[in-house]
């Protein structure tokens, strides 16, 4: 950080895993911080310790007592450092109201958490994104459609007048993660993460054409590795092509007509785009690398207009 | 064992990981054993010492030396004691041509391990359900249609004149274990072994009438559980509803026409025959306790006309 620099409040974006902070002055970013730390290895109390442990070295900086730091994701959930209560949609992405303070032992700072978003029919949540898709319509104020942000537990979310309409989750990515590592199939995927680009599409085309047979499908995969040696890379993409396939299969006309924004990192972007297209759609690609930066922003400016009033 | 009993053969049904023998005379069952060890916790130096481990209390009541010792199953897989090869269908479930002998150091015994069956297109293969199959041909040699053996990977195997003419794997059971253990499901299922019927049944229906849908289906038992507080057995009960109904949608009109024998567990088979039930077609339930029992007695059967021929 610039010796000359200030700060005035920091973001956090803060999942199961991880943790990443911008220090900002307004809306420029003065310095970042990451952390392999996230819900899932922290009891309630150990919060506050492993968010200072990130901070600390801002805080001389800060022009703010206490200084207001601002998070989302998971760290709002029930195993979190305070539940933060879901916003039922239809619902604009970020809701003053439902943003809670969290319990904070150190002087120095404030901390407040946002809400995530619930849907009571089919029931689902999301904590987190809700964030990402404020940094979305932050950026472009007149997105009306269909956003795809692919993760663990992928999330497609209709936006219409700033508003959430609806929207859906998909534990693909999870599944992904524990077919290949924990079932049988791990023998045929090995340790590789090459990929084989023509068997994600047949894949991918399979499942559009037989969603029902999935798990005949996936065994298939450990068949045609004993019985034919396919190479690590292709299994690797046939699981892959299988199971984003139903997703885009599940997902229909609505993914062939709405030319879905995808924001998330290139890798898994660029599967569901080419996923997309075998099924006849088209998608237009968003960096998903700001988006909970500028939520996080959106945040923090409701909550100075809050004060102001 | 009766002291006056002898024995002139074992069998032994042993999987990834459980092993069962039988000490027999003839036809007729002179005693039983069970292990929890197979294929997942053995080297290939481990087999023998482990299978004598659980039949050398029966070597003193052989008549035959060395006494013949028949095993099915992954003890034949190339993880295995030894590698038995494939055979490729349509063929009989036994072929004895393709039954090789286990090296064995101890002179008392040999050991002769069942091949498998495999498909090309699709792939798939079988080590061990050949051996029941072949009991359940052999306790009703007439049988002909399609017969399903639920387990960790279920098959549905399509019968006729003797020969098994196709199957599918689904690996259905593995991934309910692998979902409800590892993945964010657990959360709603907790411990629980209690189930509820009606939300299995509304859950079959879930999956026939959306298939592609699943990684959705599953998701919202989560947030159900966040949202409403669904009890676990409910949870349970939709995941086994969910994974069960794909299935019996994927098999469609061949499981509807076809009235199926279901082979296997008591809880496991009445949950097949239910979801077939709710896609409107018919099942039959045969005990699957002695079929590869039966089985393993038709190869011995089948290397004793070789011998004497």
């Amino acid at each position: 950080m610039n010796e000359a620099a200030y700060i005035d409040w920091i973001g956090v974006d803060w999942g199961t895993t991880n943790l990443r902070a911008w220090a900002m002055r307004g809306s420029e970013v003065v310095a970042t911080a990451a952390a392999s730390i996230g819900m899932a290895s922290l009891t309630r109390d150990g919060f506050e310790p492993a968010l200072l442990n990130v901070i600390e070295k801002w805080l001389a900086a800060s022009r703010m007592t206490p200084l207001p730091v601002i998070a989302c994701g998971m760290v709002g959930a029930r195993q979190g450092w305070q539940e933060a209560p879901y916003v039922a949609v239809p619902c604009a992405p970020l809701v003053r109201d439902a943003m809670i303070p969290a319990t904070c032992k150190d002087s120095r700072i404030t901390v407040t958490i946002i809400h995530g978003l619930s849907q009571a029919n089919p029931a689902d949540v999301m904590r987190g994104e809700e964030t990402q898709i404020a940094g979305l319509l932050a950026m472009d104020p007149d997105f009306e459609g269909l956003a795809c942000l692919p993760g663990t537990h992928n999330k497609w979310a209709f936006i219409r007048g700033g508003e959430i309409e609806r929207f859906r989750t998909f534990m693909t990515g999870e599944l992904f993660d524990i077919i290949a590592r924990q079932s049988v199939l791990r023998h045929a995927l090995g340790d590789a993460s090459a990929f084989d680009d023509e068997a994600f599409d047949a894949a991918v085309l399979q499942a559009a054409a037989d969603p029902a047979a999935l798990s005949a499908a996936l065994f298939s995969i450990r068949a045609a590795s004993l019985l034919d040696g396919i190479a690590p890379d292709v299994a690797r993409a046939r699981l892959s092509g299988l199971l984003i396939g139903l997703e885009i299969a599940a997902l229909g006309d609505e993914v062939r007509t709405a030319r879905p924004a995808i924001v998330g990192s290139h890798t898994l972007s660029s599967l569901y785009e080419r996923a997309i297209r075998l099924n006849g759609g088209d998608a237009q690609r968003l960096d998903g690398d700001g988006l909970a930066r500028a939520g996080l922003q959106m945040a923090h400016d409701l909550m100075i207009v809050e004060k102001t009033n």
